[in-house]
């Protein structure tokens, strides 16, 4: 499998969130800061605060929010096993309608090749 | 930016509309009427209406939903900026699981290129 | 029915903000500030902010959410059939799950007393 | 365990809707007047009907709703086995988020004391 | 219309679920073996277990689970006007915003053509 | 103030698990095992997935499902700040909607005087 979904993805991403700037208020620029901000180094380290984004986004169900934060994790080095958890845990909080979001989900962690641990 | 995808999804939502009234017993029939009249004129205008309807599905995460009330609104004269403030308390309320839906929301008010207050 | 109800729910509302507060790093201070900037005149008028704000916490289901914009609405003004037409609205979008919490917005309505318009 | 819970709730539930009609314009009336008719018996018999409405109350997490289906599924006479059948879909599908209402439907289903299966 | 659409669903299903056993620990293995043992008969007919598996999927709004339900539903040989009958209450339990993903299962259900009741 | 309302929570919590567990059948068994084992140390230590359980249920807004993993990351020895940054994700992912589980969230935590980092 090819890299072209995910790719694809993140041009669009940046594509149509320029368009959202174009349009935005003061609040909706605010908010857009804020949502970096977030997961910036604090008290808890990225790598930890992308998992949370992406236990948040399997729960809630969200692909789009599923594939940012697996490009930042395995950006921040994030092993199988360690991805594998974070699903897991998605999976029973959310149950089995995080399915079909989750098979989406290995099948982004499968395109974007990271660094494995087994 | 061409009009094609909202075009799309109206010529797609009718057809299967009327399919769905192939099959429809007498209680979904009267709810896809009830879902009309609600957002008729009353105590509050159309338009109104419409932003309320709006700001529903972006909070709720329905791109088919946010697309049908995006035209509406356009239809009621919503300028930019009204616009821009729905989609800026959908998107405080909703949080940032509303930002992909908030992106194609964006794309399709752009499409429908209405006349423009700024 | 006294409005005891209702000033329970601000009295704990505020104390408990100010513990959040106590805690609160900088983006979380941030939210909270935008989350009243959004609801501020505009474009649109607060009233319709307002309203906005209770449809969302309606389909939503947010007991909290609707007392606290429920107050605000009857501090912008909102008749009574106003407020029902924001109601059926949710109600038509969020179907019958919602039904608890209509239950417990006309409760606070009512609790609340607004000028009537009927 | 008594039954006072679910006696309260069916007390409220009824005095609220009453003063919910009080305000209730024609759309919000009938969309009452479907949440009746659509558990009616068709080509599926109420009970099968009964047990829809409740694993939707539960996947949605909704304690009111879950406690009204409770109710209507033991006067249809719901064994024992089949009421842990639709929780055990509901919980599979819904997830452990779904845990705490799963435990109160259960209180409540001891507290209305149906005939026994087992 | 051909059933281009559920068998190109289900071939992607089949091949996305293999590629989640290649990651999945034990948790997850289980998990996915207790979604298949949950809808097996019971206490409750295989039918009626699927009917709660669609309803459960409408209204939270997962089109790939309704897809997955509909295929079972047909298999054990629901009618047309029980499938309209089960859609019927997603639908009023969990309002327009349920819309979109209705026609979509009314979609499937023309393509997959069971045996018509009618 | 004082851990009288948490303390509660895990009474009623147990109470009604063991109700549960006399009519549970086996998936229903089997899924409140893999409910324990899915937080157990693996890749991620309990620390982690305890942060997990905690976004997850803010976004999912469940007070019980907050209040048990609360507990759970006291135990684990989380700090304030990193309970704040853990709610901070969860407030901007989720948005003002996860408020009202924020302010009991923080009541929760300030009730279990875990020792401070501060």
């Amino acid at each position: 499998m090819s890299n072209q979904k995910l790719e694809t993805f993140q041009q669009e991403r940046l594509q149509l969130n320029d368009l959202v700037m174009k349009y935005a208020g003061l609040s909706m620029k605010r908010f857009y800061h804020l949502d970096v901000e977030v997961y910036k180094e604090g008290a808890l380290p990225q790598k930890t605060k992308e998992m949370l984004g992406l236990v948040a986004s399997l729960v809630l169900r969200c692909d789009d929010c599923i594939n940012y934060h697996l490009i930042r994790c395995t950006q921040e080095g994030l092993t199988d096993k360690e991805f594998e958890e974070v699903m897991s845990i998605g999976l029973i909080v959310g149950g089995s309608i995080t399915i079909p979001h989750l098979r989406r989900a290995f099948q982004g962690w499968e395109e974007l090749k990271p660094p494995r641990s087994i």
